[in-house]
């Protein structure tokens, strides 16, 4: 058993050490905010060698990523209400309730910051978007299947996430349920 | 005369102190990045003190923004062609242009930077956005004074800037004529 399937027993050391630096990178991220801390510094808190973080992640990058991810994930599953308009609307009022939470913002100024940080960084801001897309696109097809006319994931993007996400990033106010609907209806 | 009027004096000790300091910002901003510098640095730069900063600007967010603010208006003069659709495409033009440039990206990482920043950070991040809201608005006041239906400056805002924006945040390819075109076609 090579150290990566020792890493994703569930319920091993590596399960262990996977929760304990997944926690450190939280704690660090909610004190001194996304990018402010190193490799060392999130080995010290989980307990852990750094060795052990390069062995598994690779990188800082890879590690944020893997955390962001995560949490996305477990937070924000698709809706699948019966109907796109449906869909979309609870898909747009998630994304807006998640990003302007503060772990959130966070999340959006990491994409950003990855995207300016060097190889690893495209990897792992391409990984966190793709992860993003396939969600969107089962969506989409899941439409397209029950003969609804559907936009594709671009589109969903331009129109629907952009704005939330340029307000968002900018700190333009507030995103109501109506401004979010409509952003919807807009697409639709 | 305060100091504030000497600082404004065209050609007076206040410009050429003003000129050796937005070329010491530029270059840091070039060699560094944005936020990879000091005020302390900037002044050593730029041949002055510290204090003089301090009290012209009063901060390195008012600096950044005053320096981005001026590269912004020199580079990128409202369009006046006659008709909104038009003005839009030559705007949304320079737009894309300017953001895909290394400048630009730094510049809308400035933006998003400065959000989180305090309330210097906010206001400085205010009145850079208020600088081009006001742009905007009146390129849209002269087509409803044509008598053109005008789109609102946050449509503009949502649904040609905020696509555009994400897409060179996020690191995701070029942003073609054609996309750009389509997005003023669809809003108007």
């Amino acid at each position: 058993m090579d150290e990566q399937q020792r890493a994703r027993r569930p319920g091993g050391r590596g399960a262990r050490v996977g929760a304990a630096v997944h926690q450190a990178v939280t704690d660090l991220i909610s004190e001194r905010g996304y990018g402010k801390f190193s490799v060392g510094e999130v080995a010290a808190r989980a307990g852990v060698a750094d060795s052990s973080i390069y062995r598994r992640w690779g990188s800082l990058e890879t590690l944020l990523t893997d955390v962001a991810l995560t949490r996305l994930n477990a937070r924000s599953p698709m809706p699948d209400t019966g109907s796109l308009a449906g869909d979309l609307r609870a898909y747009a009022a998630n994304v807006a309730r998640e990003i302007t939470g503060p772990d959130g913002l966070a999340l959006l100024r990491l994409s950003v910051a990855l995207s300016s940080n060097g190889q690893q960084g495209l990897q792992a801001r391409d990984d966190l978007l793709a992860e993003r897309t396939r969600q969107l696109q089962s969506m989409l097809d899941r439409a397209r299947d029950r003969g609804e006319h559907a936009p594709d994931a671009f589109g969903v993007l331009d129109h629907v996430l952009a704005p939330m996400y340029i307000r968002v990033l900018l700190g333009m106010g507030p995103l109501t349920p109506d401004y979010v609907d409509g952003l919807v209806d807009r697409l639709l």
